[in-house]
């Protein structure tokens, strides 16, 4: 059974309950706001460990999502793997490479993740990481739109951007958020060394937490007054310095 | 009257003429095939000189376009100015600019139209010159898409791209052809001299007129064997490598 953005649904506590147990990838749950119960808080707590994006929500969005008898719960399942951020540095330092990462901090437009992912592969980024709380899910056009790059790449998803930040800094990965009024041009950055690249949303930008802990701001300058570029065409400039860097 | 695609149109012979008669913006012109006379042999010759694109299509093409009388003719009138291109490169080189121009060869999808704009004003592109035959018509979603930016920007319609590259050539105008198999990576060219980018369709490249004419070929290297990029964010790539040679 498909949803009508077509991520398979599973139904009802226990088909929840077994599928985080079992270790299933699981894109999202809705939950009903007043669910309680021993299931639901055996749900909440995997959900959390994997970190698996919960929405509370009413009962007429499950009602939308499922005409089966939902029992205050409905979860998509996913079309894609995910990885712990740790494991997925460590993997990538195994295999002998410069990390380099992408955090995605409040993009929700499916198009814009899969056009990033697309760039982040070809320019050599292993990995995307994918705040649970302000995530587009990945549904089948956002992969598409990536031209199947999201199936290649490591997807991590944090609870929290700190958190995410913490586990960067602790690997010696550099933090680069992009901003337009970034402190210096980008192709001043160093991208020889481990980095993870932070875009913010179109519309607000980088959220404060990264302001504060980036290691350096970064923008792309302009040469005319009408600075406004789409945030994947942004991603991909800055993919592209860091791999010109690295090829050059 | 307003049109699907959100371009007002013109119905009829003496409309469409008297508009090409007084240099209004026409987008494009449909004309029924056997259509013949006087009015249809003066709107076929200006239309020609004024690089407008001129369609001729069957009866019901015309009667989806308008329930009106049509007189085999239809037209859409522009949303935007278009420019001679010598005339936009000499204004260009008046203002005391570097000339940098991006030609479109068969990018037909207006949302990769109108990121393409974007990014080149961004990048401080000055034209953008777009050939008759195989062009997007511009519509308010390229406009739209374009945040604006193709308001802003010389347009350029060429009736054939060897034209193009003749009247750059003329003027001292590099023509760089983007191709996946380019001869040398984008940022080994030298974009200080005054210069054209040519992106080309995102299925099948810049045309064999291109890539016999150009003077230098360039790719943007890949640093994983996933080498596809969507068109606009390669345009996007290619321009930010030309503004930051132009700013550094």
């Amino acid at each position: 059974m498909k949803s009508a953005r077509s991520l398979p649904i599973l139904i009802g506590r226990k088909p929840v309950l077994e599928a985080l147990q079992q270790g299933a990838a699981i894109e999202k749950i809705f939950l009903l706001r007043s669910a309680a119960g021993e299931e639901i808080s055996a749900i909440k707590k995997l959900a959390k460990e994997q970190n698996v994006p919960l929405s509370q929500v009413p009962v007429e969005k499950l009602n939308n999502l499922s005409r089966a008898q939902h029992q205050g719960i409905v979860a998509w399942t996913s079309l894609l793997q995910y990885v712990d951020l740790q494991n997925a540095i460590s993997h990538v330092v195994e295999q002998g490479q410069n990390p380099l990462f992408l955090l995605l901090d409040g993009i929700t437009d499916v198009r814009n993740v899969g056009a990033i992912a697309r760039s982040a592969l070809c320019c050599g980024a292993q990995g995307i990481i994918l705040p649970t709380s302000s995530s587009a899910s990945l549904t089948e056009e956002a992969i598409k739109t990536s031209a199947g790059a999201l199936r290649k790449i490591l997807l991590c998803r944090t609870p929290s951007v700190p958190q995410a930040l913490d586990v960067l800094r602790l690997n010696g990965i550099q933090v680069l958020g992009t901003q337009m009024k970034g402190s210096i041009p980008v192709f001043e950055a160093d991208f020889s060394a481990p980095s993870c690249i932070v875009m913010g949303a179109e519309d607000t930008g980088i959220s404060k937490d990264v302001l504060r802990r980036a290691d350096v701001l970064i923008r792309i300058p302009m040469s005319s007054d009408f600075d406004s570029l789409n945030v994947s065409v942004a991603a991909g400039m800055v993919l592209y310095e860091a791999m010109r860097q690295r090829l050059s």
